[in-house]
């Protein structure tokens, strides 16, 4: 790919996966022209240059570090390269960034400014999740976190529930790893017996990757452990495949 | 990557890009090990495979188109080869399979079996624009296609604003090529003027991509044309990044 002036949003592996089973190579050929960085982490950001090139030029590298704390004037001055025709690099710790990082907040700015973006493809656990779980793909809401209180967490999942129910709609959200099991035991118990639960776990991962849709019903007498490992959680209590409608090429 | 006795969801490029600038080599490897499919379009689906490898055995595979009229009883008979252990390649016209396609159905049924499903890397319209947007990512909805009815379709618009803003959460959606133009002047006028629209076109494609965030107020004056072009649309009403919150990798 010949690079561009542009801020480019470069997904990295979201597990154990090797580079080249999970990113496309074009991706690799734009990333080695990049010299300025924005990353959540640059520990992260630098090793996965030099694994990818150990004779990457790091040292003629510029890496700005962006996360919940940096302030929109700071998100600003990152993007001064960009300003003068240097492309910009995004890069979060895992995955798509901007979605579900601080990576939107340059994107968001660069867009104000009228500056150009260029997302690349990579690993998404939200929109592989949502592949294989089977649900509806047609109409689908992603929640990020749930309310942390139990009562309120409760009643969100009820709502999720009646929500998927009346409006076909697929409904994925995150829990603290630590946090799965019992995640998924108050999914079981909270949620009418027929309502469809999907869990997705360790995405992309060769060895590791468990994708498993069952009723409530069952995930209340099936064995499992999600704890620890970076799991994300789909339900759905509308019409069956058959009865949906209207299909398009996206 | 080693394959596997599994539903392999196998993404396809959506613009005309090169394959490599959007398929991860391993998908390829795969891919090339495949003797099941089951695709949206027999004829796309061998271009695609000659395309990758003029020498690909072709004839020795077995291709099983899945539409709209296809009944659960045909695509649960589509997975006979998988239930002896032989995996099965998804492919869809474009894109991620199961999502916004006829895919999910045999998704549904491998799951309600027990079979292994695994989802490919690949380019999702959904997924980038919404990167590239500088939307919020850590909450929002894909609703497929709005009501064709023009009030209908305005009063849903609105709806779709109200939820934005109350929820933060950005509303993604699709309308029929040729009417995109359209789509552009009834969002400009129907939303509040600062509200924000971006309109995701041509994406991955190294020549016509485009993705434009503005306000509404905005879009009323500004000079486009996306008709029949393949494009996706997103709206946010909700807080600018520095008031969102609760980041987690994805």
């Amino acid at each position: 790919m010949k690079i561009q002036s542009a801020l480019y949003l470069v997904p990295v592996p979201i597990s154990g996966a090797t580079v080249s089973d999970v990113i496309p190579a074009g991706n690799i050929e734009i990333l080695m022209q990049l010299r300025h960085f924005i990353v959540e982490n640059v520990r992260t950001a630098r090793r996965y240059l030099k694994h990818i090139d150990p004779g990457f030029p790091i040292a003629d590298c510029t890496f700005d570090v962006l996360d919940r704390h940096t302030s929109p004037e700071e998100v600003a001055a990152m993007l001064q390269p960009l300003r003068t025709g240097n492309p910009i690099g995004v890069m979060s710790e895992a995955g798509c960034p901007a979605v579900a990082d601080p990576g939107s907040h340059p994107v968001e700015i660069a867009q104000s400014e009228g500056l150009k973006v260029i997302p690349l493809v990579g690993p998404s656990s939200i929109l592989m999740s949502l592949m294989a779980s089977g649900f509806n793909g047609q109409g689908f809401s992603f929640h990020g976190y749930l309310p942390i209180d139990a009562s309120e967490k409760r009643k969100a999942l009820k709502r999720l529930e009646s929500e998927s129910a009346s409006r076909q709609m697929t409904q994925i959200f995150i829990e603290t790893p630590y946090r799965n099991n019992r995640m998924v035991a108050l999914l079981a118990e909270t949620l009418s017996p027929s309502t469809m639960i999907c869990v997705a776990c360790d995405i992309t991962d060769p060895e590791k990757e468990e994708v498993v849709t069952s009723t409530a019903a069952k995930w209340k007498i099936r064995k499992y452990d999600f704890d620890k490992r970076p799991a994300i959680f789909l339900i759905y209590s509308g019409a069956k495949g058959g009865d949906r409608r209207r299909y398009e090429k996206k």
